[in-house]
């Protein structure tokens, strides 16, 4: 069951977008034979002096030795190569995890002449089995020096795991009447495969803008990308989305940005939030075993995040997603999880819609329900919801994937 | 989909346990048509002057009716009559759920000539279709008038919905040398079933306690018990846990007990929370799906309430489910699941045990791990997990199954 096995989502799209090169920032990748056979596994991202890096990581407290290396690397703001291999994600191997990370990054250091904290590591694949470094690590001087500006692609393959297909996106936006670029790529939701942990999401850009408000709008972006999309609730030890900038804009006359306040840097910061919301998409809809992409749209909620606590309970219930599953219009199921968020709703003022017909109304059914017209919208591949739980004005947007036969059998299959 | 239709649970009993009457108490149950065919679906118990009721009730925001009424009703602390139907929870039912659930408490007061407040209600069923009371409420004063003292098993089958076994135990304390008998009954672990909403469980004794003492000893009972067991995660909008003590062992010289604290209620309180979590054990061995019985003991946390944040982590991930359904000794999901709880761990202290074998230590694989050792483990229909989190001395012990097509295949089934 490892990649590759599963069917291919039914929302795959029919073929990447051209994505255009970014200055500054090259590319290799190679079959390192960590785990997978027949296919690239390890990646090196190198980018030139002056680069600057911010980024969000996971929460959780058995965070891999990965995570912890970039959490430290992030606090110089400074980046000149990245390195992400896939097929083990070095997560819970101790003292071995961490030798395996230094040894990675100093070979990368020495592949590009740069300092540690100027490294960037992430790994994504099984859990508790040692990453053995040595393996792989004197590939990347050879890696570093044949890397390519255009090899997108071929690098956003290179991260997947049980993923059916790379997800990679691009925009343009503008800063102070200069044109930038923002590619970003990324791979695998929440836990989504038999082992393989990790989200993981890197995006490039060659805009001139400073750590600190390059830092402000990935970690903004992605408390409404990533953050509020989730396919099976289980929180990655590995989950990493890096943001590099390397400036080169500058030399395009795009005045350097210092502070994510900065007017200037509004357009940036809406289309990066923008494509990380398309790559958040992209991976809700690749969900393990998904059938359904659904959207949902919780609103009236005391806050912004008590209706993303809302989103996500409802989200997350193995009741509702089954019911998606099986084209079932079940919207007690929805009442159910809205009721077990924990935050406040008013059981009397809650609304639902599926599509643009409201289902129910005032705490109970809609008068307007009718089963056949439902069960017929629940046969849309894409099915949105959408809630008023009836006390205040919080409001947000919630991506997931139904929960089927194929997720339980990709899932209960034996690792090896 | 409805009840009958599943097979039956591998960990049904042979043999419900022979339960004593307890003077004071008379069952009487019917087939009253509400949704299920050729089956019970409506049971009163009819309880002398004098009994006095506890309880502990769903946390859900969207409560459903009954709820609501029992809530009051246990404001006042003294119980005549419990009537409760299968089939419709009346749940998101508005108004009319209002309407519903007096028009019954009217019935069942005049059929024992009571006041409202002596009156309990739970309905267990499909979510947010409004049920008719008058379509049975008169049946109550004939059931009244009918119950009889050893109606137990027939009445633990009445309040079934998809549960595959009916629940039922008892147990003897004893209160200043005089033995008392507390019986209990449940059914349906969370949301268990399509639209079936509701973990219900009544427990009945003759024991002489004040109302306030009761509420103790369900309280701490439950907590232990039914708030450590989950199926799948979802919190019913009807979650009911009722205990009436009729006090009739008075009448054979057991000090009416008052306080909690008596240290008397030792042995009541021990044998009382045994029976909540023989129950609660019982529910989950008949989760829907359910292949393999699963125990997870948590120790090390922060505190005890900290040990059951993680273990329901642990129970409620649907990796570490599935893993266990396809039985697969894939502990790197347990410690991811640690990891997402949100609670204090230390990821280079952990250690998890699976069976009596140490599968991680030390924030790494143990050196004694043998995968074939382990799968031949994972073979087994009872699993036992213990995870040390290693950070202080809080515990607790949790209650799961696992995650099966046959949990799919039940909830993704169209309602009707």
């Amino acid at each position: 069951m490892a990649s590759g096995a599963a069917k291919v989502s039914p929302f795959a799209p029919e073929s990447l977008p051209a994505v255009p090169a970014i200055e500054g920032v090259r590319f290799a990748s190679v079959e390192a034979g960590i785990k997978y056979k027949n296919r690239r596994d390890l990646m090196v991202a190198v980018m030139d002096e002056g680069t600057v890096a911010a980024g969000v990581l996971t929460q959780s407290k058995t965070c891999s030795a990965p995570v912890l290396w970039c959490r430290e690397s992030l606090k110089g703001g400074k980046a000149r190569v990245l390195v992400v291999n896939s097929g083990n994600a070095n997560a819970f191997t101790g003292k071995k995890g961490r030798v395996a990370v230094e040894t990675t990054a100093q070979f990368a250091q020495a592949a590009v002449g740069c300092a540690a904290n100027e490294v960037y590591l992430a790994s994504t694949g099984v859990i508790g089995e040692p990453l053995e470094a040595e393996k792989f690590a004197h590939l990347l001087d050879r890696l570093a020096k044949s890397a390519s500006a255009d090899d997108w692609a071929e690098t956003a393959r290179t991260i997947m795991t049980t993923d059916t297909f790379p997800k990679l996106a691009t925009r343009r936006a503008t800063i102070g009447g200069v044109e930038v670029t923002i590619n970003g790529f990324c791979k695998g939701a929440g836990m989504i495969a038999p082992d393989m942990a990790t989200m993981l999401c890197f995006v490039f850009t060659d805009a001139a803008v400073s750590a600190e408000a390059l830092q402000e709008v990935v970690a903004s972006g992605a408390r409404t990308s990533f953050n509020c999309m989730t396919v099976d609730g289980d929180t990655s030890t590995s989950d990493t989305c890096l943001m590099f900038a390397t400036g080169k804009a500058a030399g395009r006359g795009q005045k350097p940005i210092e502070s994510a306040n900065d007017a200037s840097l509004a357009d940036f910061k809406e289309k990066a939030h923008d494509l990380l919301k398309e790559l958040a998409i992209l991976v809700a809809k690749d969900g393990e075993g998904v059938s359904k992409f659904v959207t949902l749209h919780i609103e009236g909620a005391e806050s912004d995040q008590a209706a993303r606590t809302i989103g996500l309970a409802v989200a997350n219930s193995p009741l509702v997603k089954t019911a998606i599953a099986g084209e079932d219009p079940n919207w007690g199921r929805i009442v159910m999880a809205v009721g077990k968020s924990g935050e406040a709703a008013d059981r009397d003022k809650l609304s639902i819609w599926l599509g643009e017909q409201i289902v129910a109304r005032d705490g109970e059914r809609a008068p307007e329900y009718v089963e056949e017209t439902m069960a017929a919208y629940m046969k849309n591949a894409e099915i949105v919801i959408r809630v008023d739980v009836g006390v205040g004005s919080g409001k947000a947007t919630i991506w997931t994937c139904d929960l089927t036969h194929d997720y339980i059998s990709i899932n209960a299959d034996y690792r090896s």
